[in-house]
């Protein structure tokens, strides 16, 4: 194995790092529908959505036509305290599964925010500073993307509040406590300081909360607070666009080795992974260079994508937000209390959503039980304890490099390690107990939960 | 900042990477003084010593001659999952500190057992197999090295028990899980599974456990149970020998860009991370090639190097393994149970011990509260949020770099960012909280611990 030409880590060198995100909305010639003003169905405009989010933010979410957008040096220099990111060949689990696939995987968790969310935090709170705010507030499902931050806010001395999913809150204090740590507010979702977390708790007292709740209580917050605006970590455009990083240095990294990708595979709850690690690669798919395969997986439990409708719906619970075409289950819909980890977003990126829908990219659904042993397995054999979100992106990749196994085929599968599982360890306990359920909605569920479709 | 010649993160490629430990003793001219059995006063033999350790590594534990010890391939293609590791240069923690002051750090949380320990984990693990044993025990304190030797058991198929401080045990119940996730058994010590166990609970029965304790429990289970050794994480010669590689990549790493260090700072408990990271530096001193100074930092709840005695003592509570000379508080010394996080060991490596002895290196001891809060701004300027063992070397490098600043100094800082903190947060939240206190073992107390040294 010492002996393979190609190392286990490919590290990009500094210099080498990408100077400008790219935006795969650019070369699509079918764009993805426009976010409309939910009183007006008029797509939003740049002052209508620069009063939630701060204006150069705004503007990245409205441009569908500039396909490389420089990254401004202050977040470049931050990058370099965890990036390039390595790109690992997983020799390892090759060797477990005896499979002739060659598997890599981009590994963004090493950062204290555990995750790949980093990337798009910290360009969120560089331009929130830039516009001389004094606070930004955001909502946390997970913790990964409030965990990140809180860390980019500390770094720029910025005020950051975060709404955090209450089942959340409640089984992970560390996850708090990082935040906490990083100087941030971290309240428990639903709560009563603002209008929309009291209504919602009148409606259902005893409600785990969900994400679509934390972001209409960050949002309705960022409007009622001086000098303040809401940002999210996922599903929007801009964050896709941040993302992007994730994607063009396994381009880049790729091509250092001469690596053709067949499969690539990336784990989907609101699609920022995914659309930033597959950006680049759908647009050499649109340009006819390449035919590889894209998948995006979802967990069973949330399946968007597989099982949701194509249409315009609400971001959020509390309905505040524009309308996204997505697919979606419905902003209503509630994964079940069962479920752990994220992933558990009623809808999908519009940029995902409209890929998908010109069958650009597919997508699976996969339980959770096989993908916790999956992520074990995958701990045991290449160290790094996943992610339950990132562990579907894994569940997925073994089935594929298996599928080789069969076929002898040795292709080239690459997919997104998106982060760690330190702060999961209540939902492995559950699995090393098999006490760890699944649970898929009905039809008759999900018909319930996309009625009331605007 | 962007123009810099130096990169945020020097990575040497894999083919850089050491190919062989390197052994301090093979180069100091008065060695560290033997284990003795405690039985008969006598230098421990190799059949002895073989009895609790598997026979290769206690071959490295008395082989105080050959300077370099190649590392097996398995051993080699393991590291590369993790390793090289990079050496970082602090370029925001300068700028925060306005100091001319150069400062890097060596990170070695990069990997799931978030600490230096997978080092000798993977080589202790590998030598056991090698032998042909079924299983392994050990102790942890913060969780650390338990980590560690479950992943590397995992990854060759061992068998592994690890007996955990209980106060850790139940403070850090995601420790537990990521252990049994990789297949160890893990039972809170003192347990009533031993002898020792038994006899410490009869004794002390609200006792929080202790390390000592620990390793007198998990070396009877070793002795008592067929096809099985004991394993330690820090202390020992041999461990000092795995970690070395920490300071040869550390060494290389700034060859690379033609950096002499002034100053090398790391935390010291057992002296593992420590010895490991100095030891190409002292051999540099020793051959008269460098003066840098060499900084130990312990915790003032623990201060083994700077009040204890440099004597022989016993390496656990239960009084069962072998005598070393070593600068220890009393194997009776067990600190305040309000000491947060690791080096809480009542003695240090008898090669660190010699070293300190022979002025290769000074020490100094911080008290915890001052800890954290270096821990906290590091975090915030540097994004990782480090493990509070780690933060020990961090508060000592901002105090030299400080006074770099008062003298206008520009020299080169060098400290081992040992782990992360992710599992530290129960004790960042007592920080955050205002909760922390301090604790410093009067005179008498240290007096009486040290009353029965053997």
């Amino acid at each position: 194995m010492s002996t393979q030409e190609i190392p286990y880590k490919i590290f990009l060198t500094e210099d080498e790092m990408p100077k400008a995100w790219f935006n795969v909305r650019a070369e699509m010639k079918q764009k993805p529908a426009p976010l409309l003003n939910p009183a007006t169905r008029q797509p939003v405009t740049l002052d209508e959505l620069s009063q939630v989010f701060c204006r150069e933010l705004a503007m990245q979410e409205l441009d569908d036509a500039t396909p490389f957008i420089p990254i401004p040096q202050p977040i470049l220099d931050f990058y370099k305290m965890y990036r390039p990111s390595p790109l690992t060949r997983a020799y390892f689990l090759e060797k477990a599964l005896g499979t002739p696939a060659h598997i890599y995987y981009k590994f963004e968790g090493n950062n204290t925010s555990g995750s790949h969310k980093l990337n798009s935090a910290i360009a969120q709170a560089y331009y929130a500073k830039q516009q001389g705010l004094a606070s930004i507030t955001t909502e946390t499902g997970a913790g990964q993307w409030g965990t990140a931050l809180s860390m980019a806010c500390s770094f720029f001395g910025l005020k950051c509040h975060v709404f955090m999913v209450k089942c959340s809150y409640e089984q992970k204090p560390q996850r708090r406590e990082v935040m906490r740590t990083y100087g941030a507010q971290v309240t428990p979702s639903p709560s009563n300081t603002t209008d929309v977390g009291r209504a919602i708790l009148a409606a259902h007292p005893d409600t785990n909360g969900s994400l679509g709740c934390a972001i209409s209580e960050a949002v309705e917050t960022a409007i009622k607070t001086p000098n303040c605006r809401y940002t999210l970590g996922s599903v929007l455009a801009q964050v896709l666009l941040h993302q992007s990083i994730i994607g063009l240095e396994t381009q880049q990294a790729l091509k250092k080795y001469n690596i053709k990708p067949d499969i690539i595979i990336g784990c989907a709850g609101g699609g920022s992974n995914l659309g930033g690690l597959i950006s680049p690669f759908v647009a050499e798919k649109l340009r006819g260079e390449s035919d590889c395969k894209i998948i995006a997986v979802e967990p069973a439990s949330c399946p968007s994508l597989t099982r949701g409708r194509y249409a315009y719906d609400f971001c959020d619970t509390g309905r505040v937000c524009p309308l996204a075409k997505m697919y979606t289950l419905g902003c209503d819909y509630i994964p079940s209390p069962s479920h752990a980890g994220g992933l558990r977003y009623h809808g999908m990126s519009s940029v995902v959503s409209e890929l998908y829908d010109q069958g650009l990219l597919e997508a699976r659904s996969v339980t959770q039980v096989e993908v916790f042993a999956a992520a074990r397995q995958f701990a045991r054999v290449e160290g790094t304890l996943p992610a339950p979100e990132s562990s579907h992106a894994i569940k997925v990749a073994i089935d594929e490099a298996l599928k080789c196994k069969e076929t002898g085929e040795a292709k080239n599968i690459v997919f997104g390690l998106t982060g760690t599982g330190y702060f999961d360890m209540y939902a492995y306990q559950r699995f090393n107990d098999g006490e760890m359920t699944d649970y898929i909605p009905t039809d008759e569920e999900l018909e319930a939960a996309a009625a009331n479709l605007p």
